[in-house]
């Protein structure tokens, strides 16, 4: 179990867990709270010149962890996983000219074909991704994402995938994002974290609540301390393997953003210290 | 790849699927298609005494399959855990009753304490439950939920635990229900098929399918052929590891339920030949 959390060195949150916040006032407001780091959504920033980004990011003393989200590899026609492969170039420059360190991978599903060549093609999607991600620098992290979305959003549904994975290709810039909402469940998870670890491709840590009940699929994540996942338990195995990044904050909630956001973030705040 | 069905010899169609329907009323309409098996919810014949039952399963040669469902052993008072056994040991004299060879576990989960506690406690649940399943001669079957419903229904969330469990006790009357909803996305699903089969636990095989989206984490199951579920590779595996039983089909669905429930039949009938 790990131990009480001293203070917001490490905490990090994902722009779309404030998605009615404008980038520039997430940012101010992330930092007047003392958080220290913000993983950037696409679609918050879309529109912004990479100099407006790093300027802001500079302005608030707040590092860049992880752009979000690349992959979605697997597609019915060549045409289309062309097309794909191309958008992922597309955020790795993205990444690199905003000077995030880090592409999140979702790897995709294709419900027309069988889940082996999904993840047949996102072997080859992340083949084809790594000179790219090696000569910008940005390192990518595949995200093993829940069973229920196996159907459109990701072939790869446990660590232990996301492990054969990343030893398959012994890349230093291929590694995993560990998010507790995907894996929470998984009776192999310490197992499979530690194998993370001693591999080092512990590359990102991912936190929120499983609701009890959980209304949606997609859009009712809970605040820590909100839901039934043992945080402190699963922290505690990720910090035995070696992680020292950040704990980053990404809630995906109708709930949520439709509070007051400057609310949401005190309340955020607060779980963070007592529930992670 | 499993060969196209050819009949309907082992057609069994659990009582939830048709809920608007009484026991009776579904029984005249299972059997008037042609259908051979019926699996029992216990909703459907409560308030019926055992031999108005056993009864209408003869007037309809239909062959009872399944009771369901016990289970639910996890709780967080010893008291609880009582009464759940008291509970289930009451099913097992109902299946008795009626004449129903086998009870379907689904094992149950409690948020507030570990998964590893609900674990255990399922393990004591069913060590208590398997005498007077021996005495009364009714098989239990264990039925692995998918992961999205760990937090409340069931810790059992992988065929592997399911056989780790059945491999643990070794009893001829534990054995396990395969339900394709909950498994089919399991890279392992294949290898645990066949573990399942050579120990002779696979006791139950469930069909329907996961529809693209899925708009409702319980009640929003697709007739097959419907979604993404690879249903006849899943069929050939059930087949080649030495399973003969009934085809049972289990579709929870708010939207079909609302409709005219001979006409769904039908399309039951139909999807059960042209894509299971």
């Amino acid at each position: 179990m790990a131990a009480k959390i001293k203070n917001l060195e490490r905490l990090c949150i994902h722009t779309i867990t404030t998605k009615p916040l404008s980038f520039e006032h997430a940012c101010a407001r992330y930092a007047a709270l003392g958080v220290k780091g913000i993983s950037i959504w696409r679609d918050a920033v879309a529109g912004l010149e990479p100099g407006t980004v790093t300027n802001c990011l500079r302005k608030y003393d707040l590092s860049p962890v992880s752009y979000v989200r690349g992959g979605f590899f697997p597609a019915l026609q060549t045409e289309q996983r062309a097309r794909a492969n191309e958008d992922n170039l597309c955020m790795l420059q993205e990444a690199a000219d905003m000077e995030i360190p880090m592409l999140v991978l979702v790897c995709g599903a294709e419900p027309g074909q069988s889940l082996q060549t999904s993840r047949d093609q996102i072997k080859e999607g992340i083949e084809a991704l790594l000179p790219r991600a090696l000569s910008l620098g940005i390192r990518l992290a595949i995200e093993p994402l829940h069973p229920m979305y196996a159907d459109t959003r990701s072939a790869i549904t446990s660590l232990k995938q996301a492990n054969d994975l990343t030893e398959y290709f012994a890349d230093e810039y291929l590694g995993i994002a560990v998010d507790v909402y995907h894996l929470w469940f998984d009776e192999d998870l310490e197992t499979q974290i530690r194998r993370c670890g001693k591999n080092r491709k512990l590359f990102a840590y991912h936190i929120c609540d499983w609701k009890v009940p959980t209304t949606d699929m997609l859009n009712d994540r809970g605040l820590m301390g909100e839901g039934c996942i043992p945080l402190k338990q699963i922290r505690g195995w990720v910090e035995e393997a070696g992680f020292t990044g950040f704990h980053e904050v990404e809630i995906f909630s109708n709930k949520y953003w439709a509070e007051d956001q400057d609310h949401f973030l005190d309340r955020i705040l607060n779980a963070y210290m007592e529930h992670s």
